[in-house]
């Protein structure tokens, strides 16, 4: 009976310490200062600034919840942490959204200069290419091949690069921004990296197509969620609370969710997306799917 | 007797003409223009700009060489180049080299802005990794696999970020650089690569780990060349003739083989590393071996 009530009674906050200790140690491990010393501390300074390590908990949840062992999802973790990192320092150089401040840190090429910057999150996004390759020690390698397309796709003009790029166009633009394309941002932007790092464990895992497919659609709502209440933070948060600058979007004159649906409606809109992303695990046994539940309601209801 | 005659006698012209619209052909087809726009523009601005495809060719021709048919090799082909024009694009921002003419056209941030190259480069970087999974289609999974790792090793802190980083931090200091270090950077910035084009084609072609071994030393041997003859053709030539700025090494007060040891004694060293290259190729057969023989002699005699 105890043993039963311990099983149900799933202890969130434990789990994100685990799973972030246990990739903080890989990544550290496997970026280490060596020759030449400044680049890889200053992918370093950025990999180990102490992250909430969301999208290698989802990877290993997700794993773990088609019958994979954590240790088969460790590589790919670490690789969708890499290509998180590099997009947050291009980012935010100064020929993008030229922001000072992340993570409660100064910004990379603030530190380090521009040219390292850019050289480290070129040097990240392919490190984690060279990474992910080491999976293949414990998955068949059409699985890790798979896997490493469809980190890719994440990344280029289907996902990050094509959030961004569209983003850039609308800033001080925002008249012309409707729905669709404050949509078609975040889903680039955020969504696809969140997405890939579901469906990435799930592949490795051993998961079948259809297993697959389900947490792909859970991974895109609690993706464009993530944004949602990321724009409501951002607009009701002060920079200290969140650890980086607060009322950017704002100042910037971006548009939002907040500012295209009223703040109360963006928030039913963020609960809209979490029950459904919710529904998609309805068929996985819930003691296993507990994880990602938990992760679902923790970035609906996060408060950095 | 005529038919042996045309076999020995190996056309390079012909040969090069062949492989580059080859290429060519299959990275218009892979970089369309699709939504959003203006990356996709900025990408095939860099991609299609008409480089000499030196890189495809050595994919290409090892691939052949150790009996696979040019189309295993085809996706690594297109995706070193892919990764050459990224690191061409972030390496001529204005953070780093400021350069403004790149094939003899404004470079890609004069055209479409500096957040733009920066995204280039990186939704390039990323495309060449889901590109070259697409080999799986004619290639046993473990050595695609293989080759995404070789690829990913290329670019990153082992490849050509550590040499453009030691590159920077050299610049105008250049009496402290001495030949141990000038050929750190070149082994690191240009030879690694080139290095990753001939690994890539020999283990997509089936070679066995003594051929590929072998094709490894030969590249990194024509890689070094190819940079020795770079830094003479800077100082030899008009920017007219090199479809790039000219002397930018001299008045980057910049650390060259001729600066070092003399135009004449950077000539012999130059000849030197191809009789090198050339060893590594005598136990294939040389009918087969030469596009590579020839590659090398063009690295070594090229005019710009």
């Amino acid at each position: 009976m105890e043993t039963h009530k311990e099983r149900n009674t799933f202890n969130f906050k434990e789990y994100m310490i685990e799973k972030a200790n246990y990739v903080n140690k890989a990544m550290d491990e496997a970026v280490s200062v060596k020759n030449p010393p400044k680049i890889h501390e200053a992918m370093r300074y950025s990999l180990l600034a102490g992250g909430k390590r969301v999208r290698p908990m989802l990877c290993i949840a997700a794993c773990e919840l088609v019958g994979g062992h954590q240790s088969a999802a460790m590589p790919a973790a670490c690789a969708v942490e890499m290509i998180h990192t590099m997009s947050l320092i291009h980012d935010d150089l100064p020929c993008m959204d030229n922001d000072d401040l992340r993570r409660g840190k100064p910004t990379n090429h603030k530190v380090f200069g521009e040219d390292v910057a850019v050289l480290a999150g070129d040097s990240l996004l392919a490190f984690a290419f060279e990474f992910i390759v080491t999976a293949a020690n414990m998955v068949p390698p059409n699985r890790v091949l798979e896997a490493v397309g469809e980190l890719a796709k994440a990344i280029g003009t289907e996902g990050l690069v094509a959030g961004q790029v569209v983003d850039l166009s609308c800033t001080g633009n925002n008249t012309n921004v409707g729905l669709p394309q404050l949509e078609f941002i975040h889903i680039h932007k955020t969504a696809a990296l969140l997405e890939a790092s579901v469906v990435l464990g799930a592949i490795l895992g051993g998961g079948s197509d259809e297993q697959v497919e389900k947490l792909r659609t859970f991974a895109r709502k609690i993706g464009l969620l993530f944004q949602v209440v990321d724009d409501i933070l951002d607009v009701t948060k002060s920079s200290e609370e969140l650890g980086k600058t607060a009322g950017k979007d704002l100042m910037a004159d971006k548009a939002t969710y907040p500012k295209l649906l009223g703040l109360d409606q963006a928030r039913e809109f963020a609960e809209k997306l979490n029950e459904e992303a919710k529904e998609q695990l309805a068929e996985f046994d819930s003691d296993k799917a507990a994880p990602l539940i938990a992760l679902a309601d923790y970035i609906a209801h996060r408060q950095n």
